[in-house]
């Protein structure tokens, strides 16, 4: 497995982009969102999805140069269409529409919609709060279903995953939490899968309804389906998803018809300095936090950790070693960039 | 067990509240809100609390006759002092602050600080559901801790709701969800803990951060601590709940002093018609519910639910055939009725 540095694996896959008709400025973020992903440790979200992208470039479900629409807006509120562009390229817009409506007027709601893979939500809550604003963001995928609902034994709901990022003082992150309502993400499920490993029981079940820990149960055929973190909880929080993220941005909520995966987003920024005097806010959440880690350790725990603290080591970690890229996802990489002329870095 | 019917009881408590220098109309209010735990089939939150309430009165804990007061707003922000009145009574002015804002202007947050408890997050989610709004909440206790974080020993965080109400047409209420980021509310243990039987495993752990299945260990001395709803992911959202409600409230985060019980309190309303046609909304709603209660049924399950359908229906059979009050329960509310010259309904 060749352990990537982090600035040539964006080049790459940023120039793979551009070879596909991507402006240099949008295949920039694209891949800075990416291998964003796999630095922080979350290699499901990271340059392994480039061989889809690319796919759907290809296809036409990709829009490479989107007119991006504010079709609707107030001073709080914003209607993004994303004329099918890459989903992070309309998440952009969308969060610093929000971030600009919140700073001015205290809070903002903006809705995307016509937009690809968002990709990790988290990096949108981190750019607000980065902002000095409490970022919240809310992904359904109308037409991406694998998880069943309470009592159900068949997919009718996406992972539909929460985001809330919370301000640091001087422009840092003081927190970021970013979950799938599923109890697993499928990506977790695909690598016991190829590994041939059951998985713990609770996390998914088979086509007929019943608990199952065996991942070719999932991907079967008929197929199975993943269960909702917190049973009842998560259920209800994913079909909340459905309506906040899909209903209200104009995507739809989840349907039977299969088709590109389109992530409908709602993205909520507060500016705390309405609330409480900043000083004040940054002093109590890091008290709290203190307070929070000042816990005896249960059971087998090593450490209590603060969401986000995990992806910040992984990320430090992975800048001075290099991103590890499983050789089959290099050899797609390579192969995606050939197409276009571009010739991967040398491998280690 | 004496079955009371609604009215009565609503009466009986309302009357006792006067008793101790209530405003009629707030203790009516006050009354229909527990009476209304009572027949949703959330006891927990219903009358069992007079007692708690009625001391509160007698120590000033709890003012009857609160200033409440606005202390800063703009067109979409409110922040409310209760002036330590019944939660109840500074929830419903604080909705209605948000129902406001957000009808004129799509979008509203509201924190409430220094409220007593505030009682079951849905019906304010439902109030703003029912004025055609999508309402969350998210409420923090600082002082009333139960719940560890993942990895810790001890109780660090309170149980930390989260309450989301989706409008339906013409004033109804489609969807309402209300839970609790532990795995379970303290008061289901409570009754385990009453009837000396013992719970599942993951819903607690003992003082040495072990698992534990046995309740005495959770009230023992030293006490025991509630696990998060999946894990890490609770446990995220229940710390992000400390920022959101209590930071930004000005009602602080969870801490290690004990004190009277005060929900720090956070209102969103997002007025749907600002981003769909209401017709459309509503249409997509029933569809997606459909779509979900169409999946065939897992294995020992009776039927898929929408969140609030269980307690829509046990609110119909207690309409029916009265409220069931445990006897200490009643008890003790015609203990606090007599103490103020209230006579209690005759009981069957």
């Amino acid at each position: 497995m060749p352990n990537i540095p982090p600035d040539a694996l964006e080049r790459l896959v940023r120039d793979t982009f551009v070879g596909w008709n991507t402006p240099a400025d949008d295949a920039t973020w694209v891949a800075a969102m990416l291998v964003r992903a796999n630095l922080r440790g979350h290699d499901s979200h990271g340059v392994i999805r480039v061989p889809h992208y690319v796919r759907s470039l290809k296809a036409g479900e990709t829009n490479p140069r989107p007119k991006i629409q504010v079709e609707y807006e107030t001073p709080t509120i914003a209607r993004v269409d994303g004329d099918l562009g890459f989903g992070q390229v309309v998440a952009r817009r969308g969060i610093a529409i929000a971030i600009e409506k919140a700073t001015a007027q205290g809070l903002s709601a903006v809705t995307l919609r016509r937009t690809n893979h968002v990709g990790r939500l988290a990096d949108y809550a981190e750019i607000a709060a980065a902002a000095g604003l409490i970022g919240m963001v809310w992904v359904n995928a109308p037409m991406a279903l694998n998880v069943a609902p309470t009592g159900g034994a068949a997919r009718r709901l996406g992972t539909n995953p929460h985001a809330v990022g919370i301000p640091g003082p001087n422009g840092t992150v003081a927190m970021s939490l970013d979950f799938a309502t599923s109890v697993w993400a499928e990506g977790k499920l695909k690598v016991k899968y190829a590994r041939g490993e059951a998985v713990p029981p609770g996390i998914m079940q088979n086509a007929a309804g019943a608990p199952s820990t065996d991942p070719r149960e999932y991907y079967g055929d008929p197929v199975g389906s993943l269960l909702t973190m917190g049973q009842h909880k998560g259920y209800g929080l994913s079909l909340a998803i459905e309506v906040l993220a899909g209903i209200l941005s104009g995507t739809g909520a989840a349907r039977p018809e299969r088709g590109a995966v389109q992530n409908g987003t709602l993205m909520m920024c507060i500016d705390v300095s309405q609330f409480v005097p900043p000083a004040d806010f940054h002093a109590e959440v890091a008290r709290v936090f203190d307070f929070v880690r000042s816990a005896p350790l249960a059971t087998g725990a090593k450490e209590i950790l603060i969401p986000g603290e995990p992806e910040e080591r992984t990320s430090r970690e992975r800048r001075a070693h290099g991103v590890p890229v499983e050789d089959e996802t290099w050899r797609q990489l390579a192969e995606c960039a050939a197409e276009v002329g571009v010739t991967p870095p040398g491998v280690r």
